[in-house]
């Protein structure tokens, strides 16, 4: 039998309370499937930040590098600036293990209402690539000057290994999906170092797959295109904050923003992947036990498949999706029901288990 | 009489087509209401670049410096890199003259088709405020290292000054306005230094205004509440890159790409401001007379307003919303009409003149 060890960490505010129904639901597909998944959990969060000085400890991520994945909830929390929480935990976690892939998958799904007219289930269904170890989050830069004076520089940091093997990905990721057809988005005009070295990489790396169709937008006319002519897209290839950027305007666009899931791949399976919903702790709704868990459920399905159980994650997939398109189900305040998470997760499992 | 020296730049494609409607709908109204306009031709543009290597002569910015605006078309031409073309003209008139507002309203306009469900005229209206002179937008930064080992540097540059001088502008333009609503564009949790910074900078210019409310997004999230809830926003502020996509991506929602307009503002008035539309050079419909002329001419209303002719320029947007609201009006192929810009532009001088 099959076994894989996760770490479970749920983080802040809502990812308390939809991690736990993400690890129902795997635990029970896994029995369905026959294989095994152990959860070890690890408790970092703001909380341990503002107790400890550190949201992790500083063996952290040692911890973590032999599990099979790690399942993520949110961070974040009010009083704690995000980028001493982002780059106290999330961010280290995604370049230590190298997890160079952040993908994510721009869907309309049945019984979800998109913010735009006359687009229906299937209308919509892209992937968004996006670069997740360098480019413009860096840390490298800083303050100078006082008062009035103060300049603020910060550097990004494309290297050709980086952007080469984005680029590649996403390639391969079109050919297996079987849509052969990839649009990246530059800032060439503007962007003066940058840019013009993307679209350059870009070209060579597309001249890699002759049977591959590539196109290029500007990041602000592409922003634009998503909402105008989203059914135009298989695959979206962008910079870290460009692809940041973009797959959040996606789910937007699919009126789907709590609940798309994403994962952070080390395509190499050196170290552990991460997965974790698109969606932030939601301190608003925090503790009511309301929040949708379908992008943390879904996320783990996108563990599944990297881990291998191809089959277990269409079942989660296809559960999800059985739920959105039953009239009746009681769906989280979010989608306009009145359920709860326990409630919705309920259903899933039901479906999951063919009734 | 007033008498305002306007220096036009038609540039490339469409710009060639759409300037001169502009300068038509400008020169009729300046009649109907007494000033004059004396408009210059500067004939820069990619084919210039194509024949002298140069996008302006050498002594350009001196040429323009003693007008008082530039109206510009576009600039951009296929084979001619936009970095090249976009760094040797628009980008270095923005800097010198100091335009460090540029402006750009969201607006869903009578007749104009939202992508977006059940919103109708009205229900869209907001500004977005862009800082234009600093930012991500720097020449500083290159390559260093060879082939597989290549790296590249971009840096982005904020000053307090920089930052400082957009935020008072977005606060006073939002208590002008009479709408004390302002939202900053941020991304403090994954640029760690110069997000931060604005930020800071944004909690203390806001405590200048105490009448004025203010809330902040980080872009990811911006983005996509520009489509799930853009009637939210009053007057948005954001960086040069933040800006200047979510000012494409305003004009996307509410379908008015084709014919938005922008200002680029110097504010002190020490040097002239440039107004241009928002879309570029449209090389795929160029030469055919068919490109829609709203934008320049909106872009021309701007400009009227800047220069202190408030009636002209409400006249003007006054014609443009007539024309649209017109059952009747025949309207360019963009708009799903078959007239050409002459068409369009007649009946928005016809409206203009009462007809
Ligand atoms: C052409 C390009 C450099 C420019 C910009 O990004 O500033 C354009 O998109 C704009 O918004 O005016
Ligand atoms: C929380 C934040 C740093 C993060 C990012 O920008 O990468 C988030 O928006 C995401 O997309 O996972």
């Amino acid at each position: 039998m099959n076994r894989y060890t996760i770490a479970n960490i749920p983080g802040d505010g809502t990812g308390r309370e939809v991690l736990p129904a993400g690890v129902q639901v795997l635990s029970a597909v896994a029995q369905r499937c026959g294989f095994a998944l152990e959860f070890r959990d690890f408790d970092w969060s703001c909380e341990t930040y503002l107790a400890t000085g550190k949201m992790m400890p500083d063996d952290g991520l040692t911890r973590l590098a032999d599990h099979d994945a790690i399942f993520l909830g949110a961070v974040g929390y009010p009083g704690v600036p995000d980028h001493v929480s982002l780059w106290g935990l999330l961010l280290p976690i995604r370049r230590e293990f190298d997890q160079y892939v952040n993908l994510r998958p721009v869907r309309l799904l049945p019984g979800i209402r998109s913010p735009l007219r006359e687009k229906s289930t299937g209308d919509i269904d892209f992937w968004v690539v996006r670069e997740n170890s360098e480019g413009e989050y860096s840390q490298i830069g800083g303050r100078t000057g006082t008062g009035e004076d103060e300049i603020v520089i910060q550097q990004a940091v494309f290297t050709r290994r980086g952007t080469d093997r984005i680029l590649r990905y996403a390639f391969d990721f079109a050919r297996k999906l079987g849509r052969p057809h990839v649009t990246s988005a530059t800032k060439s005009n503007g962007l003066y170092h940058s840019m013009p070295f993307w679209d350059e990489r870009f070209a060579a790396i597309g001249a890699e797959y002759p049977g591959i169709a590539t196109d290029q937008y500007h990041i602000d006319i592409l922003a634009a295109r998503f909402v105008m002519s989203p059914e135009r897209f298989d695959v979206v290839v962008g910079s870290n904050l460009f692809g940041d950027i973009l797959s959040d305007l996606g789910p937007g666009v699919t009126g789907t923003i709590a609940v798309a899931p994403s994962a952070n791949l080390n395509p190499s399976r050196r170290y552990p992947s991460m997965f974790e919903p698109v969606h932030g702790s939601a301190p608003d709704i925090a503790g009511q036990g309301i929040a949708n868990p379908i992008g943390q459920i879904w996320s783990g399905a996108m563990m599944l498949d990297h881990l291998g159980e191809a089959e277990a994650a269409a079942m989660v997939l296809a559960a999800i999706e059985a739920v959105l398109r039953d009239p009746q189900a009681v769906l989280t305040p979010d989608l306009g029901g009145n359920g709860s998470t326990a409630v919705l997760t309920r259903q899933i499992l039901e479906k999951l288990q063919g009734r």
